[in-house]
């Protein structure tokens, strides 16, 4: 990637300068976004990186209401990535009718509520919308299932995999999902905010509308004609121009993962989790830490997450002496994510060993949770 | 540029891991604003940077319209950039009321039809948004005055600066302008496809919200509440996850134009505006060739654009075998940079001359417009 991208700064840009576009930039949303398909089970022309996840949920969550314009709701869940609540909500009130994101609530904040969605998923549902597998707890949903219980009323499925991209493999054909979005910085290893990718399924690409209608989305956009003419297939979801280097620094990543197979990579992901639980069970429940994920391996993503009623200061004594980095998610949560390329089992061992250490020698105690660095 | 993304991509990223969201990354929309909006007469937290310019323009407008409910038109010309179009008339489509985008047209395809914008500024029009400097012609509209037609009608203006920031002295807040956005990558020198900016004036910051509502404009982001509370300020106008990488190369141009300083960069990028002027009268008008943008320089931003029946193949033969790499722009515009921090007063010499050669020895006539490159 380093390689990539200094060749980018200085060669692409640096002389070939505008020529750049006609030499892989143009088509960079549309080539790199058919490699992630390979890892989520669509098509090569059913995915395409664009903007942000936050963008992209707007741009298709938007769509669909507009594609169920007798419909008043949208179901999601409270395991959801918030950001994803916070677009919900927004869009709710751009809407020329009375709109609502009703979000069903967890029993135990680990597991995905499918009996409260079932229940909430009906005739007046535009669109059912969840993180595949969500942010704290690695909980991952059944796609095939939930979404026939959407189809079933009518509605539309949007998925926002962020955290199951390059984690484990994905089946949206399979699944027949209609939407989903995610991220490109977490299992893809895109780089820090790298923009993000969006797929429609086949059938649904000329039947939605993107709401952001910009110049890459245009049919013969440099004839600069003066009314919107979408383009046809995906391309129309594209808004405006991408971040090059950043998206640039995409596909290295997406191709080390392919080239390991997402199978693969996988079944170790599963046996590395395995062995983080069972060292959590005899080293670390006997400190006071809890599993905040599923046990079952089949309901889980690629993270663990652990809580602890001192968490957040536990949290920050192993960013700041151990060399252990996890994400501290409200309110106990101590993250850690599994990502088999680069992840041994002898990290896992010595990260085990040194939460541990950091309860048992109450390292903690020298941390305050006041003025915590944004990680 | 170079040595701070390879350090943003071995260290940054590489070592520091998601640390580096603590260590500049997460300020850097704001602080990188800052400095843009020195060129722009703007204050420095009136300025951000976010997202893709079509993406901001969509915020704004859609904002903007949002604070004059009982208006039903936006207000623009046929200079102005089709993207912006095709964004404004997706816009009106959403609106719960009805809305047209009234494009006025140029009498002449190169001065901005001052006269035609105030006949149509009525007190039906909710926002007036045209680009500053136009993309083809280079005119470049006089922002007080426009301004204050559409404050007088009680509309708001919402400016594209994608072809004036860092090409000229802007007054953002000398001209009362309440909306801003614009492109990094043109005068700037962000990088291909570096994000964009956007302005809100101080005093219209929490009157208008942000219709993209997503995490990185919540207030406490971090608390991961699940209803969405706009941070005060320009900040909830950020919506999904900055491309660091992009974001980050945009830096060091911004930082040498101040250095230089853009008054005395306009100072010669008028000098040798005219002597491109005083050289297309002398040697190119007699093969042909127009001048497609305004003689009065102060109406003129920091391009030039010389036409010729003959446009598109005479730029083909450019590029391809004079390295001379201009933009054309349809129908027959050869759109020419002035860049005074890196354009000589030779090198317009010599593009001269070759645009002259081209024509005097027929070397376009190698050329077809059929199978164009995109540029």
């Amino acid at each position: 990637t380093q390689e990539l991208i200094d060749a980018q700064v200085a060669r692409s840009w640096g002389q070939q300068l505008i020529r750049g576009w006609s030499h892989g930039w143009i088509e960079a949303p549309e080539r790199i976004g058919a490699k992630i398909a390979g890892l989520l089970g669509a098509k090569a022309h059913e995915l395409i990186v664009a903007d942000s996840t936050s963008v992209n949920l707007f741009k298709l969550a938007l769509a669909a209401l507009l594609a169920r314009p007798e419909r008043h709701k949208i179901v999601t869940d409270d395991l959801n990535f918030p950001s994803d609540l916070y677009v919900l909500q927004g869009i709710c009130q751009l809407l020329k009718r009375p709109c609502r994101v009703e979000v069903v609530k967890s029993t135990d904040s680990i597991h995905g509520p499918m009996e409260g969605l079932g229940e909430a998923i009906d005739e007046d549902t535009a669109l059912v919308t969840l993180s595949h597998t969500v942010f704290k707890s690695g909980y991952t949903y059944p796609m095939a299932e939930l979404t026939q219980l959407a189809h079933k009323s009518g509605a539309l499925t949007l998925w926002d995999l962020s955290h199951s991209a390059g984690a484990l493999p994905v089946q949206l054909n399979q699944s027949k999902a209609d939407l989903a979005v995610g991220c490109t910085y977490k299992y893809l290893n895109g780089g820090p905010g790298a923009p993000a990718f969006l797929y429609v399924r086949e059938d649904l690409q000329d039947q939605l509308g993107n709401p952001i209608s910009g110049w890459m989305g245009q049919k013969n956009a440099f004839e600069f004609g003066l009314d919107y003419q979408p383009a046809a297939g995906l391309r129309h979801f594209l808004s405006g121009t991408p971040p090059i280097l950043s998206l640039s620094a995409i596909e290295p990543g997406v191709e080390l993962i392919l080239e390991a197979g997402i199978e693969q990579i996988r079944r170790k992901s599963v046996q590395q989790s395995e062995y983080l639980i069972a060292l959590w069970r005899q080293k670390l429940a006997p400190l006071g830490y809890t599993l905040n994920s599923p046990e079952d391996p089949r309901q889980r993503g690629s993270h663990i997450s652990l809580g602890h009623p001192e968490g957040l200061r536990i949290d920050l004594a192993l960013i700041n002496e151990m060399n252990v980095l996890p994400d501290f998610r409200y309110p106990d949560n101590i993250r850690l994510g599994i990502t088999p390329l680069y992840t041994s089992f002898a990290d896992i061992y010595h990260a085990v060993d040194r939460l541990a250490k950091v309860v048992e020698d109450g390292l903690y105690h020298r941390y305050s949770t006041e003025g915590i660095a944004v990680t």
